[in-house]
């Protein structure tokens, strides 16, 4: 096979290429970030480059779709469809480039009882003689029995090498690190209490730790960063897909997040002045494809019905046995899943919430990349979870992108003039304020800000349909249908104006109205009519604007003063579970407890479904709503 | 540094070694075996080498006891005193050269209850659905729980990782293998039984592996091999002294124990027509420093007083924590030690034969490179230790040598011209029938048969000196005293007679009166006077000439139809440990219950010592040798 020099624009990268590879292939091998939320499926459009010298592949049917016939005039290809053939430069448009996400995973304030299952015990031997010459471990064992009611204890291996120096460089002091009064994990000379544990939230686009202290329950340190796997496709589908679809895939996938974990425990680490050996215990939470992948176990049942997960519930693995490189014996404790599509990150919820110690009837929507909902209170739990598709992070959407700097994330329309007023990630003042905007994009709370805002001015209709009477020169039509100038060419940085479609629209529409779906068809077999509460998680959660999202009918009636968005609380249950050994219990408990509901074969799905689309709903009430839309 | 052209002769192997590396070193990197008892700490004499060409360091004063001048006029040194100063010729004279052992650790027949700890369960699933989505793993859980009684099994990762492959693969048949009704070890597709296991005996001289069948308890295949460690050291002493002067000593020795078990197994499986991953479980035995050498735990305070070992009890690790290249889930089993100097090679010969059974009082002697002594029934059992020194083994000994193609191992002197027969290994005939031999130096059992056909033969004294008046040509005095010819230069293919010395004779007293000692006063202790049983353990135990063991007062008196050799009781203990999982309790418990006596702080062990040094013994009565020795 031949190869090709190819050079991708403008960062200069260069390098030789097999012939017949895809230029989104090529990107990678070369380190060029290019976006593809779809993995290179070409369903996306995502990864739009231009053509800027040598001969590329002919122009296919998959591309008509996301490229315009004057884009296509200028040479635009999609990267995944376009195959090298000879030396060959690319330029890669801002708006395709990889940002870096803002990472909005800070850890909540949340008072956690400290029971960790890793704790210190200080112990005094009597040191050996020739009349008592009991081995060391034997002799440690008979005193944590005798004076600390521990026997049984076992010991990991490595805490075994170094014991016999160890109790002779203390003078037969030592502290002994204990898990769940099972293992001795560490042995080290004199007293000392300087145990820490990392709690780690998998998410299907960010990765989140937060480093604890477990002597204090303190949190240390919080590190957050891209889940490199998106490389591999953007959504939980099509990383499973992948794995499937190459030989080496679960592997490659696999080691991506564990090399990953590596690099954001090694940072972590750093910046608090300690090692990697400090860490003696990991808590892990993901959803069930993101714990699959973790594990480096099969996750193609997960993508089929009945949708299968290889285990529920949880498990201590070695993290030597994961490649973690943490103190050689440290644990990671993965929480339970509840089902194929309600993950280990929605039991983090459920005991960071608590709603099954609540009266009040509550709903909970964890809204990620997946969005999973939990009703109930109590006396029953149900879970479930539904195919939002990406809209309401951005994917799917003309010019939707991540919560990156440059991200349209809050958008105003004014009743009177319908000028728009927005802010984006990275700047402190909204664009009337600031005079100047350089806009890339607009991220998931912005696009549930304006489509909210056009339906709360009328600009469009119940049905999601734009109102062509609408006399604005924003509204226009184009050749992809009617769409609504959010930021003038001259606002952003890409060159063109920023619209919202009507298929953007309508992307939001089948988002919220599974949601609103799954929230009612709960409700019903719970035999309520009425939420008390409604919570929002999610890292999405925190930046979401209640108000518009109630108005758009993500979620059924509520008092707007009992819905509140409470951060990554997933991420808050890894935290919880690492600083509290009974919390395992009890997400194991409640992991079993709480009832999934599979939505898509209830039968009363489409008829509500399709009430749902409506801006807020074709039927249902929303008395809370009154006063906050016009007439 | 300079580096020169070292050229060993005759196998002509040569390469560039750092100056100042001593000739022993040298001969090490360029993979040139030169025997070496003492690990090249100038004790042993046993590295002698010629010079033909080059420059080499001073002679010195450690070579003068083991050079005579004659030799030294011939060019010979020792390998580990002289070092390399220019380009050189080294000859590796034949006495020098390492030889391939004889293994001579066959497994004996007994007759094991199977009850092994890995199990295979076969197991019908319902399949799952969307009213059952129930996860593989709990799935698989449910029904171990509710057909097989097995709840809150436990699988280990790598298990867990093929498991939905598996079950989809069988149907939904699979055969799970259970290791101590606790973990999933491994689940197949369908119904199968192919599990072996392999017990494995960490000699200081020899490792012997024995591939069993778990399903029908069936030896499949015995493997040996040399262990590899003894480049570092003959004896265990050497070896610990290796660990504590070199910085990444322990980790050497380790490394090599580790390489050599995965090369007997890969050996041993692939003569069977199996592969490593066959190997669901391992059970090892070994002397203390051996076990703690396996676990590259430091072994330095087994050397000092008070004699401490890092663990006594068992301990079940997995094979990957080690580095052992068998299943990935594959647990070895480490027996447990009793004490310093008597350790879980000793527990296995105590539940291959065991005593505390018996209503006869046993002695029983496992002679390998240590020596091992348990005396006592089922009420009470004492062991010890003792330091024969490595003479019995024909180290310290002038032509002692391992027992390898060429050895002397059988040696009778007629009583009438006092003219000396023999056997040499790898001969089917005595020297007698032959006409013609090529023997190279003596072995173990040869040492203890000429030493006792001496004494028989009035040629030693009872002091064990040499008497004079014998009228023999074999009988001389050479620059290092008097010796007696065991072979005469045309008998042997070194060019010079083998001789016995008076030196090498009092080495074997000091060995025998070791085990008299430790012997007697173990019968002291436990008030009795006579043994019903006398047992000889240990590879060396099987060629052993009982009768002559006992004239020269190895043991005290027993009549010789209850004296016997019983092979590797050691290697037939890890045997009996793989099949049936109830003897690893037995052997915990009895290793907690045998009573371990430090002989060298026994008050009497001085006079006792000097009265055993004598043939059989300067006081006792052997009753049972009237008529086996003259007069």
């Amino acid at each position: 096979m031949n190869k090709f020099q190819v050079i991708f624009l403008p960062s200069g990268r260069r390098g030789e290429i097999l012939e017949g590879k895809s230029v989104l292939e090529a990107s990678r091998e070369l380190g060029v970030g290019i976006e593809s939320l779809c993995g290179g499926k070409r369903i996306c459009g995502k990864c739009k480059v231009k053509w800027v010298q040598g001969d590329l592949s002919p122009f296919t049917q998959d591309e008509e779709k996301f490229i315009t016939e004057s884009e296509r005039t200028e040479g635009y290809r999609l990267a995944c469809a376009t195959q090298i053939l000879e030396n060959a430069q690319i330029f890669v448009p801002e708006e395709s480039r990889t940002q870096e996400q803002v990472v909005r995973k800070e850890a909540s304030e949340r008072s956690i009882e400290l029971k960790p299952a890793v704790v210190p015990r200080f112990v005094e031997l009597s040191p050996p003689s020739l009349h008592d010459p009991l081995g060391d471990f034997d002799r440690l064992q008979k005193t944590l029995s005798e004076k600390h009611n521990l026997p049984k204890l076992r010991m990991d291996y490595p805490a075994l090498q170094k014991l016999s120096q160890v109790l002779r460089q203390g003078e037969w002091k030592a502290t002994v690190a204990t898990w769940k009064d099972q293992e001795i994990l560490d042995v080290k000379p004199n007293r000392t209490d300087d145990l820490y544990g990392i709690a780690i939230d998998v998410g299907t686009t960010t990765v989140a730790g937060y480093l604890c202290d477990l002597g204090t329950g303190e949190l240390v340190a919080t590190q957050s960063m891209m889940n490199p796997q998106v490389v591999y496709g953007e959504d939980v589908m099509s990383r499973i897909t992948y794995t499937v679809t190459h030989p080496d895939g679960l592997e490659k996938v696999h080691q991506s997040i564990i090399d990953a974990l590596n690099q954001l425990i090694g940072a972590v680490v750093q910046r608090s002045g300690l090692t990697p050996e400090n860490i003696l215990e990991l808590t892990i939470v993901g959803n069930t494809a993101m714990h699959h992948l973790f594990l480096k176990i099969d996750p193609r049942y997960l993508a089929v019905s009945p949708f299968i997960p290889v285990v529920h519930r949880s498990m201590d693995i070695k993290a030597r046995d994961l490649g973690l490189k943490v103190h050689p014996s440290a644990n990671v404790h993965v929480l339970p899943v509840e089902a194929g599509f309600v993950g280990a990150d929605n039991v983090g919820v459920l005991i960071a919430e608590e709603p099954y110690r609540q009266d009040a009837m509550v709903l909970i929507i964890d809204i990620g990349t997946n969005g999973e909902l939990v009703v109930g209170n109590r006396k029953r739990l149900l879970s479930s979870s539904c195919a939002t598709g990406p809209a309401l992070e951005g994917a799917h959407i003309k010019f939707g992108m991540r919560a990156a700097p440059g991200a349209i994330e809050r958008v105003r329309i004014d009743p009177d003039t319908l000028e728009v007023n927005f802010k984006t990630i990275g700047e402190k003042n909204w664009k009337s304020e600031a005079k100047s905007a350089s806009a890339i994009g607009i991220c998931g709370s912005g696009i549930i800000d304006v489509v909210a805002e056009l339906f709360r001015n009328k600009i469009i209709l119940l049905s999601g349909r734009f109102n062509e009477g609408v006399p604005s020169p924003r509204l226009r039509i184009s050749d992809q249908g009617s769409e609504f100038v959010v930021a003038w060419r001259d606002e952003t940085s890409i060159g063109k104006d920023i619209t919202i479609t009507q298929h953007d629209i309508r992307n939001v529409q089948l988002a919220k109205a599974a949601l609103y779906t799954g929230a009612k068809l709960m409700m019903e077999k719970l035999g309520i009519e009425k939420l008390n509460k409604v919570i929002l998680a999610g890292a999405f959660g925190t930046y979401i604007n209640t108000e518009a999202a109630m108005i758009l009918g993500m979620f059924p009636d509520c008092d707007l003063r009992n819905v509140y968005a409470v951060g990554n609380a997933a991420g808050d249950g890894a935290r919880i579970a690492l600083l509290n050994r009974d919390k395992r219990v009890e997400a194991d408990e409640i992991a079993r407890k709480v009832e999934y509901i599979e939505l898509t074969i209830e039968k009363d799905f489409q008829k509500e479904f399709i009430d749902a689309l409506s801006f807020p709903h074709a039927k249902d009430p929303f008395p809370h709503l009154r006063g906050l839309l016009k007439e």
